[in-house]
């Protein structure tokens, strides 16, 4: 046999770059958690596996704030969890309040839309919070929805909603709660059960510094109530909770399900319990108060804020392109000459905002110093 | 604010002990590849990393042997390849012959009914090969059937089924296929453009002996025109390849969809970077000949493979349990005191069969040697 695809001979290892990741995630990852997904590979069905993934339960139980039972990691990126949460909870059917003042409520309604729900759009202009008075003219208008989804800290604009008021309004009309965390968990307060949040995802790669590939997820008696009364069966056997959450010893006995991404979830554990040594507390002050350091530092250059100041996420800081600023030629010259990573805009935004993260491990003194002194050179400040 | 969920003592750093794995995936990662998982961290729309991605796609061209420009890797594990193609490929209402011979099977029955389509089930028995004049048959009663699907390595049983003479008689009858190769992929020849296969999906876990948490897949363009055509929106978003292959850049341009497993990508490129040094033809002469040894070792242990000869994977070997074996004692002693995983039967073969992997990295006669003393230990040999 003969193969008709010959080799290459133009590839070798890859060399990455060390940057310091200032962007929308992913963040730094300290060594510590990269040398913790290079342990060694172990099955799926291993005795200390399992023990591991019991031990990743209970951190993110501490995480999340909850004693949900069924807390876990998806094994796939923050995307693969929000899809979880609408595959799940919305049949057919079902009436949605999808609020959007973004990129990501947006992806919200194609879930809805995707599950065959319909989604009720409560809009609000992009950098704004989500507007309390608008969710609760939708519920009344809507008095057969069931569900209210809403982003807690909008990844496209630096913008935080006020999660417990919307939580609180959205019980008040029998509604499920889904709530997007992917860039609060651990920046800023995310206390699923004060709150009352019914179902809730995030990913790894922001205020929890891991790697991108894995989605915490973490699913209330209510939500998994409406999960286990469903008329007609999870479209995706791939993200089925019901099948999933067996394989994660929430049901009566551990079964296979599919073949969990043994290395990442090394690195999740290690980046949880590094969160859970410094304390969920002192992360969300040393966010704020990083926060306000880059505020300090880079106003001075002429940057300002595109979120009021009131709404802004600490670890997530929009602001607008100075005047005359070339988005594409300054960010590449960030790149180049300091590897240094911000984030353009998205959508409606490109062109018009960067967004600079400071989450997790790249919420640091240091990287102020860096960029602002980057920025400052190539602004000619 | 006081945290309602406190601290736990009892979590420390995940010490993974180092296993010798010969069971049904994931097989050994070197610590070439393992290494590469700890370089650093950079964002997903990074220029290296792109790069990066382009010279992935080269070289899982050269592992399925194709040219499709839709090949990649699934962010999630294989059965999110399995998933992919269902959920692109098949639309409500969709007609599809679904052969079964073992576990992957059904999980193909169940992606098909969870899409809408009907699934027309061809049964062989598990252990035996798929049966071509059935699939025929199966096609002259459903003249309107758009899809054969298949196992062509089926990973509970071990056994291989003539996957281009499957494809073959699908398209005599004007029908699209969908290839499980997740076990074949790397062992045994997977040749995707000679065979004319349509939409194929693998695990980075088996024979390419990478971690597992990604799933490469190839597309043809009758696959695409069935895609681009569909009348019905594809019912997962995270999955939607319309969206997934404007990020590997197959489309008018590149887009971000969902953030990519960064370092679990450095993983799988180094994966396939080793097996392209080694070269496919070498690596299936590797895995056949080192088959041959683990029979010629076992057999005089008193232990008979479950598959027919000329149907037997050289990378998965079934074995039948030893009369009086204890199943789960000895795995257990295996595990414990040798460090050394097997995997047990899956549904109706659980205590009967062994399943013995020599996929990838794992197939070495250090491996085979290292197995047939300490079997013989356990068993009293």
């Amino acid at each position: 046999m003969s193969l008709s695809i010959s080799k290459i001979n133009t590839i070798s290892a890859f060399d990455a770059p060390v940057r310091t990741l200032l962007g929308p995630g992913p963040s730094d990852v300290p060594q510590r958690i990269l040398a913790a997904m290079a342990r060694p590979t172990i099955g799926h069905l291993d005795p200390e596996f399992v023990r591991m993934m019991d031990e990743m339960k209970a951190l993110l139980k501490y995480t999340f704030q909850t004693n949900n039972a069924m807390t876990m990691a998806v094994s796939a990126p923050g995307s693969a969890g929000m899809e979880m949460c609408f595959a799940n909870l919305v049949e057919p059917g079902d009436k949605v309040i999808v609020c959007r003042n973004g990129v990501f409520g947006g992806r919200m309604q194609e879930n809805v839309v995707r599950c065959g729900g319909t989604a009720i759009m409560v809009e609000e202009e992009w950098g704004k919070p989500i507007d309390l008075q608008k969710v609760a003219d939708a519920l009344k208008a809507h008095p057969d929805a069931q569900i209210v989804a809403f982003v807690h800290a909008e990844t496209s604009t630096g913008v935080r909603s006020d999660a417990e008021a919307l939580v609180k309004l959205a019980h008040e009309h029998d509604c499920l709660t889904i709530v997007d965390t992917v860039t609060s968990l651990g920046g800023i307060p995310v206390l699923v059960d004060e709150w009352g949040i019914d179902a809730v995802y995030s990913g790894s790669q922001k205020c929890l510094s891991c790697t991108p590939g894995l989605s915490p997820v973490s699913f209330n008696n209510r939500a998994v109530a409406k999960i286990t009364s469903r008329k007609s069966k999870v479209q995706s056997w791939f993200l089925d909770l019901n099948l999933v959450m067996n394989y994660w010893g929430a049901g009566a006995k551990r079964s296979y399900h599919h073949t969990a991404p043994i290395n990442s979830l090394y690195g999740l554990h290690e980046a949880l319990l590094m969160l859970h040594e410094e304390g969920l507390e002192e992360s969300w002050e040393r966010h704020q108060s990083n926060h306000l350091k880059l505020k300090a530092a880079i106003e001075p250059l002429g940057i300002d804020f595109f979120v009021e100041e009131k709404y802004r996420l600490p670890q997530l800081n929009a602001v607008n392109i100075p005047a005359g600023g070339n988005d594409a030629a300054i960010r590449k010259t960030l790149l180049e000459k300091y590897s240094l990573e911000i984030g353009g805009g998205l959508g409606p935004m490109a062109g018009k905002l960067w967004r600079i993260g400071l989450m997790g491990h790249s919420s640091n003194e240091a990287n102020i110093e860096k960029l602002t002194m980057a920025l400052g050179d190539v602004l000619g400040a």
